[in-house]
């Protein structure tokens, strides 16, 4: 299950609408046969291509899902038909299929002889690959991370208002990384203004990213037409509002959103309740002065404190990563 | 080492002026025979001790010391003649003594015949239990720590000034645990009037522990004779000053201080380069709103940042503990 779940965080960000999801095929002696990911959309799922890659060792063998194998007709066929077709002789996944329409795979499965496990390393993929798109099953709205950078006392710049950069090269290469699997990078203007950022997944070395998110300005401010954020490394959606949930309709479509935004519009969006996780990038230094991070997030008394659990700390060069999702 | 290092956390706090130093003999067949730490002023040293528990085991065999024996009469005499009389054949010692009088040992040691091995694991003992002993030999000025909680936001209190408590029971007990083994803990009259601290010690049960820091009152404004710091928990000092050099002064005679003060005070030992260790515990919340943990650090552009460096990062309980030494 390691192994499906290393595959499925390589194809994140691929295969929307479809979820990223990994399988291994182990055969009967329980090697390794074949190793599959979803692939993007109208190509093969991921059993669907492990069992291509593993052939006649399928026979007898276990297929090991991220997902429980669907039981649709979409662009593909239902992946279950594929596993019985193989012979496989059991099927372990780890998160249940809440979508009512590809469900019923694990039941299919059983019926037809095949021993089925549920639930392996289920608490994992939920919270890791499958995290956005579950979400988006489930409420109908995408996931929204909100990033950002600070000093270890929670200034995102300096009093003249000067922040680049905060962070290390390595850090903003780990946010490069995880713009390059968002389906969209939201900013305010109050960003584009000061920062005037081009909000784009660039690689190590410079170079765009193949993929990159769609971008995102909110605000009611009209933004220079010589801003970067226009330029025609990425299409760009412009939404005149101020509220989340405009903003949230209009990104209806998306499963994975990035808010990038500075402390007004951070602080609507976590005044909404609209915000999933939260990726603070916290770099070894003290800056002072008035700019934070986010100004009002709704709370008044230490009583009402928005309530949070820590589910991931990690070095990033000389910076650590936060990474918080609601308590 | 690691038994010996381990022993001088324990003893930490409880052998002013002495260094916190621990020891471990190893007999012949590098079997530990003996362990000791340094006892209070006139009290054994590490190294006697350790070598009185190995009795006749600790001929021919290896004394392992976080600090390089003491070569002069103090209150006690020399541990050089103490390894020399129990007839080991090596020491190995992590930190060389800065201290000119004590110094020499390892020399004394090496010209009687015995094989001397410096520098084992010196990084983790100067950092960790020797480093603010180290830090007053040699500058002659207390080692300084700069704690605070902070929600994830780098709040110190939600906008009402309410911030009992940002962190969990166990961050809190973690810093009770720190406060007794410091020489002194300082604070503002602003953290005074707002919190009314009692800044002692306390066991996990509530109670006294066994040794109080002397509490330290910084600032102009006078405070209440009911202020719960001036009850008979422990003494208190109050100085009447903005100054932090003027701090630095008052309390030349200590060796580990711990700085609990507010945004005012954080800040102006900050601008005065007077903090050697930041301990930050970070709660998994957002308060937003104008109370941070420090206001002006003196910085006005990024370029001019305050640059330190993380050199532990912790879970304790639900939130974590950043430390932080200059960069």
């Amino acid at each position: 299950m390691r192994l499906a779940i290393e595959r499925s965080e390589a194809v994140k960000g691929r295969t929307y609408p479809n979820p990223p999801v990994g399988a291994v095929i182990l055969d009967r002696d329980g090697q390794v046969a074949g190793v599959g990911a979803t692939q993007p959309p109208g190509g093969p799922h991921a059993e669907v291509l492990a069992l291509r890659r593993a052939g006649e060792r399928a026979a007898g063998g276990t297929a090991v899902v991220t997902l429980e194998p669907c039981n649709h007709h979409g662009r593909t066929p239902p992946c279950v038909d594929a596993l019985l077709a193989a012979n496989v002789s059991a099927v372990a996944y780890a998160v249940t299929d809440p979508n009512p329409i590809a469900a019923g795979g694990a039941a299919r499965l059983a019926d037809s002889g095949v021993t089925v496990t549920a639930g392996v390393l289920a608490d994992e993929v939920s919270r890791g690959p499958l995290r956005e798109w579950l979400h988006k099953q489930r409420t109908g709205t995408p996931h929204i991370t909100w990033k950002f950078a600070t000093s270890v006392d929670g200034r995102s710049a300096a009093a003249d208002g000067t922040s680049q950069w905060i962070t290390s090269e390595a850090a903003r290469a780990d946010v490069h990384r995880r713009r390059g699997v968002a389906d969209a990078i939201v900013v305010g203007t109050g960003t584009v203004f000061a920062d005037d950022p081009t909000l784009t997944a660039r690689l190590p070395d410079g170079t765009l990213a193949e993929r990159q998110p769609l971008r995102v300005v909110v605000g009611e401010r009209e933004i220079s037409h010589e801003a970067k954020v226009l330029n025609d490394d990425s299409r760009t959606m412009v939404i005149r509002t101020r509220d989340p949930n405009e903003v949230i309709r209009a990104l209806s479509d998306r499963t994975d959103v990035l808010l990038e935004g500075g402390p007004t519009l951070a602080g609507a969006f976590l005044r909404a309740g609209a915000i999933h996780r939260i990726l603070a990038y916290v770099a070894p230094i003290l800056l002072g002065g008035p700019i934070t991070a986010v100004d009002d997030v709704g709370v008044l008394s230490i009583a009402h404190a928005q309530r949070w659990r820590f589910d991931g700390i990690s070095p990033i060069g000389p910076d650590v990563r936060l990474s918080l999702v609601p308590a």
